[in-house]
């Protein structure tokens, strides 16, 4: 497990390289924090041949990659991570499209509006609009899948959960990469896990948590997701890693998923960080995961 | 959910033939349920033109079970489920040799001594010398999977820890259906889906357990799978029905498979029962189900 060997090589160098995304970057100064987490990730390469364009999908500004071959008619609705606070379409086209690639369908990455300028529920509120945009274009509902990671996996859920209550149909599924979904953070890994996890601690993301919920309670009925009423959702992939301090995020929200009634597959990646997949560049493990992610999206949407 | 429309066809009729097979049968005639227990499910198919015979493995009688065109070379070791008290490599060689057959190689069905006659650990002790003479038959361990359903599930993961604990190699893979490891009966689901459950319940399970342990406790470290230390365990799928009382078996086995150190794979079946796979002659989700166990197995069993 912790052993020297487990740490070399690749591995080491891309947690290295996560661990230094933001180092050195004042965390009060949000403007310098976006750019630098965007910076870190920007020139991830695309799949080979991929086109993109910004679109406004119900006044949000978004980037659609439609991959070599893929059909345009079938997407991937990808809320990227960044704690609510800072990431991006810049940040996450790498990822998103290299999974869209293995499904072999087009990734939508909106950029919704961002904490500490804007709280709860406008992220949400701007995912739903997207949504519903989607749709416009004439994407069936079986022919998307929500996705995200970390707080982006929440905003999935959440999303999801909007549109049962709004009476809308479902999509096809739901893949979320280590789901931030516990804002009190009280999870048992946020301890168990904070030896291993090159990144992430209770105490940052707790500040992250301040700065999205704005007045809001992490108990707030819109905002717990794991006591939430999960009923209606669709059919569920979680990947999460073992290293990571919301593990416990992943393997709750799985356990109340399906017990709420919808397939669920759950994945714990060993040794793997948060959203281990985004470093497909250097890890192997990244390009293993994001080509069962795909397989998995393209089984779910319809043709 | 729970609404008409999904316990009509196939489903219902699916419940209610597993719910019946003991109905009637004096529950302490203990050889008149091993009976009617093995009679139920002794006529499901096996793959046609399989082979099947009995073998001595290590003193414990054992069926054997080829499909037509696979590997004899590569095994699902199947520790079949009963409570420990009923079940056979006749109520299972059906199970069995189909997952066999989806994953291209053969199965064993160690007939382990059963309580209350054999207390604990007598049957994790054959199934560990069933591993250990399919080893001497020239198996390598990387050839063996190692796979169990209800409390089966729990005997493959304890022969498990036991090779770990003499030093012996591990298999290629630990694969569960509904395992059943929580023998105080204590864990949420117990509760929480005792009315969705068609055929078991915490009191049920009790009893099974008093026969089971003897004089041990269901915190002896053992036994009690869910606090022991998981760490070394190879690969592990866990397929559950989301109907089933032993629900969260599962959920937190995975969990504490996947914290430990293994690649965990969780499936979360909506509205399946205990052990449905069984049910692969007259059920889609079975025959699904049975189709994922066999590419996990094909895919971690070394050629």
């Amino acid at each position: 497990m912790n052993t020297l060997a487990s740490l070399t090589g690749e591995l080491a160098l891309a947690r290295e390289a996560v661990a230094g995304r933001l180092r050195g970057v004042d965390p009060d100064d949000i403007p310098a924090q976006r750019k630098a987490y965007d910076a870190f990730a920007e020139n991830d390469p695309l799949p080979e041949g991929a086109g993109q364009s910004t679109i406004d999908l119900g006044g949000v500004s978004s980037l659609g990659v439609l991959p070599e071959g893929a059909s345009g008619e079938r997407v991937i609705l990808w809320m990227h991570g960044g704690g609510y606070v800072v990431g991006s379409s810049v940040s996450h086209r790498g990822l998103g499209s290299q999974v869209a690639a293995a499904a072999g369908c087009a990734v939508v990455l909106p950029d919704y509006r961002l904490a500490p300028e804007h709280v709860y529920p406008a992220a949400i509120e701007d995912c739903v609009a997207v949504y519903h945009a989607v749709l416009a274009e004439g994407v069936a509902p079986e022919q998307i899948v929500l996705a995200g990671d970390s707080a982006g996996g929440a905003l999935a859920v959440s999303t999801a959960l909007r549109l049962k209550k709004e009476g809308a149909a479902t999509p096809a599924g739901l893949m979320l990469l280590s789901p931030w979904v516990d804002l009190s953070c009280e999870g048992w890994s946020y301890d168990a896990k904070s030896r291993r996890d090159p990144f992430l601690t209770a105490s940052s993301l707790q500040a992250r948590a301040k700065q999205y919920l704005g007045a809001a309670s992490h108990d707030d009925p819109g905002i717990d997701l794991l006591n939430a009423d999960l009923r209606g959702l669709p059919p569920t992939i979680i990947q999460t890693g073992e290293a990571e301090v919301v593990l416990s995020d992943s393997t709750t929200l799985a356990e109340r998923i399906g017990a709420a009634g919808a397939p669920v597959t759950l994945e714990i990646w060993p040794e793997m960080f948060h959203v281990f997949q985004a470093r497909y560049p250097m890890l192997t493990q990244a390009r293993q995961a994001i080509t069962r992610l795909g397989a998995w999206a393209g089984a779910h949407l319809r043709s």
